[in-house]
């Protein structure tokens, strides 16, 4: 096996199990790396660390996969990885039937991505590594949930930076246009093939429920940002009344409306807008809400964007805080890593002060359980909400 | 009024809805204040900031609860505030009848807490100056609940340090020695007069729910620092095997026997026992848990105990993961806000680090809804807790 020697310094982060090696902290390799192959690291007087899979091309070049001397990677170590993730799902209550199987880092799995949407899965393989165990991958998810359909899809960076061979396609029994999930009491349209990531999202099922919470019936709701509806059912399903889904795709907003649809709820008005403009709009005809929802995409793919992101941010709690009611909610969302919680916090903070309204925190909301996070790697808690009540 | 003023700079933090003056910076009084009395308070041009009641023998001189000029504080502020606190309670699915009511600053009420156990409350006055309103406190709690009861609660710091004229007794109708609660599906005895706090750890609720979603038919589970048992109990109540409750107190044994058994729940184990100790004869033992709940009482009452503190966490962390099963769990607390969530982390995966175990987050939790906290003092987010699976 491929033996690599990291640089001095760099073992004490994998042996606290973060499990990434750059291609800088290499210090040496037993013979030429082939991209894909299986290596085992080692510090710099030769003393094991782990074994992972190495793409010698990329700045992530090694991830680690086993810190276990005795379990090197093997197409059974995967698969054991794949059952522990299954198992981790059924102990927990997801209350769905579309969830994250395997997240990636989160699972011990990196590069591989499954969603499941009741009898079908999506799969996505983000590394060249990974890549390489597909066989064993999808017999594995076929011995254990007897799928109807797999549909790979394709996150189109990481195919060009890891040098991926994938395409977008079924690849295993048939995948229909359209599926439907429930999630809660509520259904969902789901088109795997289309839809943003792997179709929908799912992490953020336990804020969609958390919602309910807050909301009175009779309400006046807002969902900025809508996507394809999910805060807006949910509000509706806890009694609102007038609702309010805000999107700038009419794509996201023509499955809002089926999704209404399947729901029974007929009278929620879906408004294509860009948001920012929206909400001025709102605030200037003197609109007030009971519920405010702004759940943006990521304003921040990478480290130079967070100062614009922030900025974004500020402006969209200000104009949120602006057309609250006294008494009512408003929750704000970061999907980036870069836009951490206490940017939320401080943006809020900032708001509060300059719309001169006084808020108090009532919760804070990650992203669900099926999306688990390592200690070691705080990125990987990409999901943050904080919810507030406006005095 | 008295009119104070703040010493230039601190007008800034008022003007975000800081709702503290410390007695350092005020520039000057409009005549000698009197303890208790209610005061305007202006930035160094006379600019008004915000209406409070003032104790000029304490280091937190003046307590804002009224940033609007039109609001000054009057018996009818307070009773509105109160109202508001009730409707904001009812709105929440809080799923107990045992909740707290008034959350001090949480309910732009400093210096009040009101809990509510059923057909009975809890009262405790922290400052001189919110105890010159408990006649119409008193009032509004009686007119919205319509108690049996109100038991005064006493907290012999603030006493102490406000200089306050209270005692520990049944201040309306009459108060049990002991009441049944219930919480979710599962009931408690509440000692309101013995009970530490006001008698029963009310802002652990979402999270004594929460360990039910880890816990499988038969697991052994270890409820650490029980106090009266509620998490052994939400263990048992979601099909768990063997429960081990340990605490050091026998007092709180006894009550949290007398909890299993009225829930029919007769095989928890109740071991009286230091807990550090016990965590290390279980480790010796080679003893092995599902899931693990440390939920210690605060080791930090003030920054100079943080370090001492830490070391006791880490321990406490090290011990959990050594005698977790391989996919088990274990959760981690702080009620005090001197020991942050980051802290948490960061001593978790000190501990992950020295004993070999790799571990991935699954959740983090908080104090429950009806503690809420002010954006504009972190402290008031004095309850943290943190889920791990343990690989």
């Amino acid at each position: 096996m491929l033996q690599v020697r990291v640089k001095p310094g760099v073992e004490d982060r994998i042996r606290g199990f973060f499990p990434w090696v750059y291609r800088s902290e290499i210090a040496s390799f037993s013979r030429k790396p082939k991209k894909g192959e299986i290596v085992v690291v080692r510090d710099v007087n030769g003393k094991f660390l782990g074994y992972g899979y190495i793409n010698p091309e990329v700045n992530i070049a090694i991830r680690i996969l086993s810190f276990d001397k005795n379990e090197p990677v093997t197409p059974e170590l995967i698969r054991k990885r794949i059952k522990q993730a299954y198992e981790y799902r059924k102990r927990l209550y997801i209350n769905s039937n579309a969830y994250r199987l395997v997240h990636s880092e989160g699972d011990l799995l990196p590069g591989l991505i499954v969603d499941v949407y009741g009898s079908y899965l999506a799969v996505e393989f983000t590394t060249y590594g990974m890549n390489q165990f597909r066989e064993v991958i999808l017999d594995t998810l076929v011995e254990l949930l007897r799928p109807k359909g797999i549909y790979e899809k394709v996150n189109e960076i990481a195919k060009r930076v890891e040098g991926l061979d994938v395409e977008e396609r079924v690849i295993y029994g048939e995948v229909p246009e359209e599926v439907i999930i429930w999630e809660h009491d509520l259904k969902y349209y789901i088109n795997i093939p289309q839809g943003q990531k792997t179709g929908f999202f799912l992490d953020q099922r336990n804020a969609r429920k958390f919602v309910r919470n807050l909301v009175e019936p009779g309400d006046r709701c807002l969902d900025v940002f809508c996507h394809t509806g999910g805060f807006a059912l949910n509000m509706k399903r806890a009694g609102a009344g007038e609702v309010i889904g805000v999107d700038i795709s009419e794509l996201a907003l023509k499955e809002a409306e089926k999704n209404a649809r399947l729901n029974g709820f007929t009278d929620i008005k879906w408004v294509k807008a860009n948001a920012f403009d929206y909400l001025r709009e709102l605030d200037k005809k003197g609109e007030k809400f009971d519920v405010i929802i702004i759940d943006p995409p990521s304003f921040a793919k990478n480290r130079a964007a967070v100062p614009n992101a922030l900025r974004g941010y500020k402006e969209l709690c200000v104009r949120g805080l602006k057309i609250a009611k006294s008494g009512g909610y408003l929750a704000i969302f970061s999907c980036s890593f870069h836009i951490t919680e206490q940017h939320l916090l401080d943006v809020l903070l900032q708001a509060s002060y300059d719309v001169r309204r006084q808020v108090r925190v009532i919760a804070k909301t990650f992203q669900d359980l099926d999306h688990p996070w390592i200690l070691q790697m705080p990125n990987t808690l990409y999901l943050k909400g904080v919810w507030v009540e406006v005095v």
